[in-house]
């Protein structure tokens, strides 16, 4: 099939704990078989920056056998993280990141690190699309998203500061979940633009990455059982009017037009809705924010090693250290009038729905895609996620992603568990 | 003098700087000086984690020739980073945090790693209180106060999780500013809690430590010159009357009363103000925030290094780890109550003045005393300062803090330096 995905079906992690609970399989099968299909794709697809080589396999927890792929931007104490640069080869941290450790606790393996952008910003990592290999992942997590979707491992975490969980989820048709701001802990991932930078989650659909979420934090967000599931004709989805959508190729506008249309089939409350102007605005203050940030977060890494970084990373970092901080302040309040349009705007509607990315991958590798419909969810630090199930002529995914306010996780993984399931229909 | 104060008059960062600007100090000579002062004096103090061998000094930026130390809690390249732990002992980050690059970006010397608890938590440093041996200079930035305390240096760089700037500032009798959330980068600290940890500063005054802030920052933050003094008759101050002040040594209730007469007197316009409800439940809620978030960044430590940390930071971690997430949300409805309480009271009032500590240093050193009269602004992250002057019958420091809405860090340090002056009188 030449670049094309061949016989990629993905694990599902719901499907996997099923058949572990059943005594269907245990731990180490498990995680063999993660290792072995590694082993046979893992050359073509290269979504790993690192695999472990005897990954410590736990028996007891509720995440035991599930194996999990680490963004190379996050701390592992027992593989090299080297944060997609030169600068950090054959970096080992002394202990692991935050959500690392809590992975680890709920009984997860840390099977390898997953390839990342450099710093997880826009430089690419060798990945390809599983899709077709001629396309890009998308970035910054372009690893975690592409070995989910080859069917290397049913689970992966990654990190978003503009568009770099729901972006490469869409690309290569997986689920990724940027949950509420702060909802996962970000200690020992290498931040940079710590406002703004987010950990999440990839699995093949909804309900694997609500189920992932569910394990991992204790939290109530699992959708399955089928009772978790929520009654369509309670919620209110809007179609999201931004002014982005004018750029989106025809074949995105022609699949989220068909997701409020099989949302309205299986009952939701559809309707449109447009974007407030101090949303428009705080969008437009997002890369303000990012780079001044980076400039400080990331200056360190320029004064000393400025011949092994990008030039758009050098180039980023030094425009974000000329910001003023009143500029910086002003961009700031923007983001403050914006959240508050956006409160107001989830008393209008639940659930929002717009394009994941302007259209499915792009052709070739040399960059990661465009993050335009995702900063502002980044910025505002509401929960975001990638529903796949379209796809374009080529058979590429198109990805919708569905929003809601500021801590309604749970709905907000809920709804996309039945909208995924209608866009299927 | 046995354990007193010995001469150890303090090092102004703006005469410093004013000899400099003036050619009657090169950056060559101020940082012999602090190196000179710190090999006669820290044998005794204990301040410092590591002196630098050789710091780079520099001849261009504001703070060119100025000696900073830097918490033993925050990254150095060119230096060791320890945490205060065994279990860093000889760890070198690749990179400096971001707070350190900005100090060096801004023309500064690193000339040492300050004392620290170990992980910025209650297990004290070796450091001693420069004003009496026997007693603690607070912590967790002990060595940070102590060195400027004891004019080792002009200024110094710590963080604050529960009361880590303002009660060694207040033990020491030094200016320990605590800016608002945020507006320092924290990019490169050893978190503890992520939602708390807040990178503040120390000085031998307020109009030092303002200088500092706006040095570092570009910020507009600087009280000196006298033009950028304050109009008293226009700042409304509060007593504030919370239920902390009953359990605070007579000492410092008077210290607080006569702040409130000297700022009267100087024409502030001076009344008292109760502490509302929403604030005192936020306080309470400050442990689960805490604890909560230690049992996620300090986890990994946990994990790998459990044999080499003290039982009091186990069993927070551990205690921390075993808060459920609906707990910890419940707490963080408090803060969110009460930080719309505290906009709400910085609407009747400019400035909160209260207690740093509830008294003096306490005798001995197995302890670094109470924050329970900071926490509450770290939650809040509202900007706070240390302002010193007054003293105990044993010429200990009693240091009373000073609190303004966040944001308002220039108001604070314009009021406090007016406040501070009129201590003295």
């Amino acid at each position: 099939m030449g670049g094309k995905m061949d016989n990629n079906r993905m694990m599902s992690l719901a499907a996997l704990v099923k058949a572990r609970d059943e005594g269907k399989a245990g731990p180490e099968l498990m995680a063999a078989l993660c290792r072995d299909a590694i082993a046979r794709k893992d050359d073509r697809i290269k979504a790993f920056a690192h695999i472990a080589e005897a990954p410590s396999i736990q028996t007891h927890g509720p995440l035991a056998g599930v194996s999990i792929g680490i963004k190379d931007i996050i701390d592992t104490f027992d593989q090299p993280t080297t944060y997609g640069s030169p600068i950090y080869e054959g970096h080992r941290p002394r202990v692991d990141a935050a959500i690392v450790d809590l992975a680890r606790r709920r009984g997860a393996t840390i099977i390898g690190k997953t390839a990342t952008t450099e710093f997880a910003f826009f430089k690419p990592a060798q990945t390809v699309n599983p899709h077709n290999h001629a396309h890009t992942p998308g970035g910054s997590s372009s690893g975690s998203a592409a070995a989910v979707a080859a069917g290397m491992i049913p689970a992966a975490i990654g990190t978003q500061t503009g568009g770099s969980v729901l972006r490469p989820a869409a690309f290569c048709g997986v689920a990724g979940y940027k949950p509420s701001f702060r909802l996962l802990p970000t200690t020992g991932m290498k931040h940079f633009a710590p406002s703004l930078d987010t950990v999440g989650l990839f699995a093949a659909g909804v309900d694997d990455v609500a189920m992932l979420a569910a394990m991992l934090t204790g939290r109530d967000l699992a959708t399955l059982p089928a009772e978790q599931s929520v009654d369509p004709t309670k919620i209110r989805v809007g179609l999201y009017r931004c002014g982005q959508l004018e750029g989106a190729d025809p074949a995105m506008r022609e699949a989220l037009s068909k997701a409020a249309d099989r949302a309205a089939d299986v009952g939701f409350d559809v309707g449109e809705i447009g974007e407030p102007e101090a949303m428009a605005q705080a969008r437009e203050a997002h890369s303000i924010i990012q780079d001044h940030e980076a400039g400080l977060a990331c200056g360190p890494d320029l004064a000393r090693f400025r011949d092994q970084m990008s030039s758009i990373l050098v180039q980023t970092i030094e425009r974000g250290q000329a910001i003023s901080p009143s500029d910086y302040d002003e961009a700031r309040r923007h983001v403050k009038r914006g959240r508050a349009a956006a409160r107001a705007l989830f008393g209008e509607v639940d659930i929002l729905l717009t394009p994941s990315a302007p259209g499915a991958a792009p052709l070739g590798l040399a960059t990661t895609g465009d993050p335009r419909f995702n900063k502002l969810w980044t910025l505002m630090g509401t929960p975001a996620i990638n529903i796949p199930g379209f796809r374009d002529d080529a058979g590429m995914p198109l990805g919708i992603q569905a929003v809601a306010r500021f801590g309604q996780d749970k709905l907000l993984l809920s709804a996309a568990s039945t909208l995924e399931k209608a866009f299927k229909l």
